[in-house]
């Protein structure tokens, strides 16, 4: 099964779809929380190794905040909202540390195209601690967590796998928890922009565009590895299969399209018109975010 | 007839598709010129109120020069494609000025949004002469030309009609031709950016992508307007339509794939994945351009 | 007399000095007022051809709102200083329009040099509302007034005095009033990034930095041009010659150094080490003090 | 003795100056070359501990590259410019490596502080292959270079040294040199944009700008580290001491200006106006040289 998206709750929906299944899929277990006219909560727990299977995705819980018109919010919505995500991102975290434990951030994507650009672009927008604690800890409270960040660029940039990078880093600076900040594919026209996804169980950077890499997980890494995404971008097969379905056209062969899709080399992304802008404001509520949690 | 394209060469060949013409398109003129493996000059003349109606393009030449992955060359050929780009323009332009006669270059387009920067991009890389020639007339050979450049942004960051702007500008400082650059939709995946546009008819700002405005053209302006345009992005029916005809699927109809995705509001483009990387390298090839040709 | 700097309160303060007034100059009025630790007001009253004579600037108000550390605070003082800044203003331009009265914005400076940018970024930044009224007057209350904007650019790179361009704009959309937004030369240290100037007399861009351009005054457009800037830029000569004062060198002979360093033709700027993210923190904070006036 | 200089020719410069030595200096061999008109090389090699004492920099040979008006060149200068500097990497290169041996091109400063951005700006100009030959050796010629490449950040927004990062790094992937290119000061107004300083003695990041930090050198990381670095600030105090020396101002008493300086805290910096515009142009020039020599 091929899901052409990052997002547990899409996966679970699709596979579900697929497989006609009326119950939950069996090692997965679901929740759904409406908060308001504009803002769902749900969470995906995948619980053993048939759920994993199912969904292939990593054990654990992912949580998704949808927020209709994120991006053409008032200031009011906006605090509310920072303040929705902070708590569930605060339920993560204090699973895995303590308030004074160093906590990495990682900004994945590629700075240099615009709806990779959201990892690079949340770092810029955290407060960092981590070098005022260790050489000016005159200047600062000492309850105060430490905080690093880093954004390693992309394989087609550097020539060198994210995990290559991170691997040494964490283990000569030895933060106790890494944070992850990455754009996401989705599926659904809606969410691009107007999601929010966060888990505990690690990332493969360049997961959900075909060119898988080498993971960051607490496996691979010996650190919890927490992961905050915003989906950015559809894959061109998906809006030809959504609008074929909006047409009522049965006789989609799903298979087919992306197969010619592939043959065809053909390697574009569809995005918002808005995308650049979005893209600025969405680094800035993920920011306050991070600087609110850590 | 709708055809989601600025591209007049599209279009002839849309039109004659459509209405299974073997014979050319009744007066519109069609030549076409293969220079090399990779590059091929086609020439699109329309030559009456016939040819503008079935084209719904201004009575005019329209040259195409199509290049085979412009977007990843090397250095010899792209000096070679700067020639045959600033010889076709040159061609058009000689059609208007004479050597030193004062051009104004239009970079059309939102620089904040990365497929529509080309003509910002471009501004930036062209050499400006007007007020060295007007205020330090002793640093410059006295045969060159006198040029000015405009970046007058979108309607809707500005709230104003670019003719507004340009109008006025236009009346000001008495150039004897505008030359506009701007990103063009085109219908076919291959051309996005590998492709340049060029001709003496003006341009309707805005005008492939459903948001129409008052067009800069010789009638409105009182000046020859060239326009040399690249195209940036396919529009979301465009992707849907090809690779359904790609697989073999006759019953698509155009139209309803068009009212499905107008209703739904889709608001989407679809680029290259590379595309913060091409408009750079395009708008450095067309300031070569534009500084050898002017 | 050679001010080296756009404020007002500056030069009032220099030619004092220099002339060892103890009385205010003839045809200025001067007030001040202490908000609060941080936040000082000063209105320097420019009020007859004697005044405009010695301060080399035109007839009309100019307040200031000095603010400490205006590049470091907290989101609360942000909040407030957004308040005094935007009742400062307010009180300006309601001597000029009235409720619904188009306004157009002209972001001056140069985009591509960080200190000259901040007009280019704060337009970025502002809700821009003609087109809405214009075009689709259903969505927008129609209390609301109608905003335009435009970056016109500098000589340097269009070849074209920002005069040329906005009096044809003024001429065709009528706007009731321009508020012109720009980067400033100071000759004090502590004002970088942390003072606002506000005036109704409108401006000459370029004005500090010795290459003077057309104005743009109500006199040369027919509307009233009200004028925000903060200073984002030293002089080369300000800093030797502050700095020798700070040594207490008392022999000093400004119009010495300043000779040579035009000699040597010495076209450096001095700002402080993080005017990049002062800048985006200063156009945010004027974005919204517009957003909030208007 | 405290230089404010990154460059070790104008070091030797400032040593012989201050102790009046007519000779070389003990431990210190110098050699300068007049290529033409406007291009000049000078290479200091510190020959032991006394040299190192005296101009507070590693053993080793510093080559420098003046050329007048680098920022202001013809293309057919810009190609021998180049030829020329990457004849003299070559040279300092082919001690370490030989033909296919990894490099690792490490691109300091700070991306968002643009005269420190030069690093990261010349990373993205350089043709990166590690990914290609270790993952598609089909695609790319057996006899060509392994080259990867990364932008660490700086301490201030990673909250972690340079050393830290790439330490881990190196040992990961194991390149048998690195090639670190940085933005320097310099102390002479005539440098700045206009010198290329090529070592292969390691750098100290941050370490002209008086914080240093852990330094990145064969010694430290086990592989050579070769230096590439223009200048592109002047710090305050040099430019007022200069300027007095214009003046003739015999009296000047440095370590006077530059404590008050520090004492005021006063930290910016002086860059020519137009370095926003001479910072890509460099990152093109060498980014080509890298391309050349690697």
């Amino acid at each position: 099964m091929l899901f052409r998206t990052d997002m547990a709750v899409e996966r679970r929906d699709i596979y579900r779809e697929a497989n006609k299944l009326e119950d939950e899929i069996p090692g997965v277990d679901y929740k759904e929380e409406i908060l308001s006219d504009t803002i769902k909560v749900t969470r995906v727990k995948i619980l053993d190794e048939q759920g994993e299977k199912a969904l292939q995705k990593k054990k654990g819980l992912y949580t998704t905040i949808d927020v209709k018109k994120l991006n053409n919010i008032t200031t009011e919505e906006e605090d509310k909202i920072i303040d929705i995500v902070s708590n569930e991102l605060r339920k993560i975290i204090e699973k895995h540390v303590v308030k004074q434990d160093e906590v990495l951030i990682v900004g994945l994507g590629n700075l240099y195209s615009t709806p990779d650009s959201l990892g690079n672009k949340v770092v810029k927008n955290v407060e960092i601690t981590r070098h005022v604690k260790k050489y000016f800890p005159q200047f600062i409270d000492s309850g105060e967590r430490s905080i690093s960040a880093i954004c390693p660029g992309v394989l087609g940039t550097t020539g060198i796998e994210t995990y290559e990078i991170i691997k040494g880093l964490v283990e000569n600076i030895k933060p106790k928890m890494v944070l992850a900040i990455d754009s996401l594919a989705s599926k659904s026209i809606e969410r691009i922009s107007n999601s929010i996804q966060i888990s505990d169980t690690g990332i493969v950077p360049g997961g959900g565009v075909s060119n898988a890499r080498q993971e960051l997980t607490e496996e691979s890494l010996n650190v919890p590895v927490v992961a905050l995404g915003i989906p950015t971008t559809l894959d061109a097969a998906t809006i030809v299969i959504d609008t074929l379905k909006m047409c009522n056209q049965q006789n989609v062969n799903e298979k087919d399209i992306i197969d010619k899709l592939t043959l065809n080399n053909f390697n574009f992304i569809v995005t918002p018109k808005e995308i650049d802008e979005q893209i600025e404001a969405m680094s800035e509520i993920i920011g306050d975010v991070l600087n609110n949690t850590l």
